[in-house]
């Protein structure tokens, strides 16, 4: 069975963005056992529109449209569909009503382009779209399947989660593949590598690892491939023994499964330990807290945060001293300890992650240059410090940062009983 | 003169790695004035990729291909092409001669491998890869132009810039193509294309509109396509014009062009009039600080936040009175309000956002469903509010939230006269 995925928009055409919706949809549908085989942009004409389902039909089971779906004038995916398909547009209440009670609970009035948006093709399924105003459409064909969804990501994502693809796979099951990963932080891809060598050079038939590294943690994603005698079961018992040998091997590195993530897994260990805890940034300026709120309930552990971006708020809200300031600078261990000493103190909580350092491009001197950034972790009794020395890009020294404060504040809670300080490396 | 890209690579198809190639790719042509109709991606396939030769050939004037030359990837492009035009292979000692010199550099040895790679389809111009070892190739046939070369990147753009965009353009001309994008806030994609559908139904021909939404600010992007005889001076006018009509008709609604964002936007103008600012965050948790903070130089009118997420804090770092909780809840007019004063006073700044609310999934009552957003925005002076009623997704009410924040902040800046409260509808 293969898929022909069609991203619809001028704007990817001359480069203004990039196509990342047709990446994340080759990646879930590989992983639920589906082949892609084209991947096609074409601009926001009716014609190229009408033309590439035309190509595509004839090598591809099935389509998937995204983009070119929602109330403006150069949306004309809906009129394309129609016309390769050759039946007429009605007007569908139930879209309408469901616009309408979307723009009432805003206090907003629809208009007369939402009505037009409300015309479907005569022959559409409408696909539930809880993300947005325009529904996803399925359209069978001749034995084929054309599907289209609006190019939003997080609409398009939710309706191939909810909608598209459990319908392909009652529609044509997948030879079982067996996915699981596990998520490590605080070490490279090749470390890992080096680490798990033994496993991976004795992983049974049709076992295979891949690394995903992103930034500071590394996700291993071991998969089974079915060769059509084997169960779900017995392919998902292959792939937990080996998933089993590689978290022993790897020990603390690994923090999670699956969709996992570093913010998620310091929140559950606060939680089963009854613990707070309270964030004190300089030049994440308020990443590390933003992430740990992008976690439902994590109010249960979290108590908030000061972003000490000017050296007064680090003085007033924080207590460092002002003596401190002047002899080792905002950027240094002294600052950031102090930084978590008043954390921890001023807002009553277990633990607090400090850090402050220069993010750049530019702020640098010789003698801290551009990328020096200084961690702490601790609680009333211990303050465990990190020096990183990064590149010069703003933005990923933030992510990185980001992540490694997670991942300190991880390890803390998880050997709390260490009172060595700069365990990590 | 239409151009199809067509990358090659089972990787991308599997979504394992994004193709940025392309999006490169569009964006220089199109500034030289070409027009990209069409993108493809294509498997690691023999018949995959003549298949889509054959069928682009049929509507683009010029095919490049990237992806699948080179040692190790067997070559099959090269393949593909020879197929397709139907000639055979040579051996290319200069290609050889190339490969060798730039071995012994290494001080290594060619092996097989790259003996056959060595061999290129009869009816090629070579294009010297000056990055690598694999070349690119130019061939003409009847009347079209393909082009193929490696799919790594550096090697990629340096034969499109050398090579590549030069030859077309002494070939073709260029038909000159020009773009502009302004961006908006705090309006809906259909809203304004109600406000502008005067200007859109009378723009000059060749010009065109795009609308390109995303949570919280639109985009709309005027392009103008030369009909051969304009200049891009003429070009430029026609979009110019248009551009200042749609600015003149969508007032303060418009906040910058190109690549900017709501962050920079606002932070531009503190800086312009010599403002700091700092933020009390509950819900969205540090993220509208952590934005603003990704500016490089922020630190000038950025002094730093709370991230008040607990109401022991919003009382203890933002004096919210006990009272005011008590009776309003901490979802309410009354507590941003207070925040806002309290984040001005204790922070020393000229301005501050505030923002609490019930981001979700949980936490929603009958009175204060999820999505019950309060925002505001004031100096020592004046504080306006507003009230967000959101939907259930943590993640989209947060950076919508956000947006609308930043917007706030900025509008407040741009009006500070309105002294008149909750200006906003």
């Amino acid at each position: 069975m293969n898929i022909h995925i069609i991203t619809i928009g001028d704007e990817i055409l001359i480069g203004q963005i990039v196509d990342t919706n047709s990446a994340w949809m080759g990646q879930q549908l590989n992983l639920s056992g589906f082949r892609v085989t084209a991947i096609k942009t074409v601009g926001d004409e009716l014609e190229a529109i009408t033309g590439n389902i035309r190509t595509s039909i004839k090598d591809a089971d099935v389509i998937l449209l995204t983009g070119g779906l929602g109330a403006t004038k150069d949306d004309i995916t809906k009129k394309a569909i129609a016309e390769f398909l050759g039946v007429g547009m009605y007007f569908d209440q139930d879209v309408y009503d469901r616009i309408c009670y979307f723009f009432n609970k805003l206090g907003r009035k629809p208009n007369e382009a939402h009505r037009l948006q409300s015309y479907m093709p005569e022959t559409v399924q409408l696909l539930t779209n809880k993300m947005g105003t325009a529904p996803g459409m399925w359209f069978e064909h001749e034995g084929k399947i054309l599907v289209s969804m609006p190019g939003v990501p997080y609409e398009m994502k939710y309706l191939m989660g909810a909608e598209v693809i459990p319908r392909l796979k009652s529609k044509f099951g997948t030879k079982a593949i067996v996915h699981h990963t596990i998520i490590t932080a605080g070490h490279g891809e090749t470390a890992l590598a080096l680490r798990i060598e033994k496993i991976e050079s004795s992983l049974p038939e049709g076992v295979k690892i891949a690394y995903l590294p992103n930034l500071g943690t590394v996700r291993i994603r071991v998969s089974a491939y079915g060769n059509g005698n084997e169960t779900e079961e017995e392919l998902n018992d292959k792939v937990g023994a080996v998933v089993d040998e590689i978290k022993k091997e790897l020990g603390d590195a690994v923090f999670g499964e699956g969709e996992d993530n570093l913010s998620l897994s310091l929140g559950r260990m606060l939680l089963e330990r009854n613990m707070t805890m309270a964030t004190a940034e300089s030049c994440t300026g308020g990443n590390i807290a933003a992430r740990i709120v992008q976690n439902p309930g994590s109010s249960a552990y979290f108590k908030g945060g000061v972003v000490a971006y000017s050296n007064a708020l680090k003085m007033g809200s924080l207590n460092v001293k002002e003596s401190t300031l002047r002899a080792n600078g905002a950027v240094s261990e002294a600052t950031v300890r102090e930084m978590v000493q008043g954390a921890v103190g001023n807002l009553g909580v277990d633990l607090a992650i400090a850090v402050s350092g220069i993010a750049g491009p530019g702020g640098g001197t010789p003698d801290k240059p551009v990328g020096t950034i200084w961690l702490a972790v601790g609680d009333k009794e211990q303050v465990r410090t990190r020096l990183l020395k990064l590149g010069k890009d703003r933005l990923k020294n933030i992510e990185y940062t980001t992540k490694q404060a997670l991942n300190m504040a991880r390890l803390f809670v998880l050997h709390p009983s260490k009172n060595k300080e700069n365990i990590l490396e």
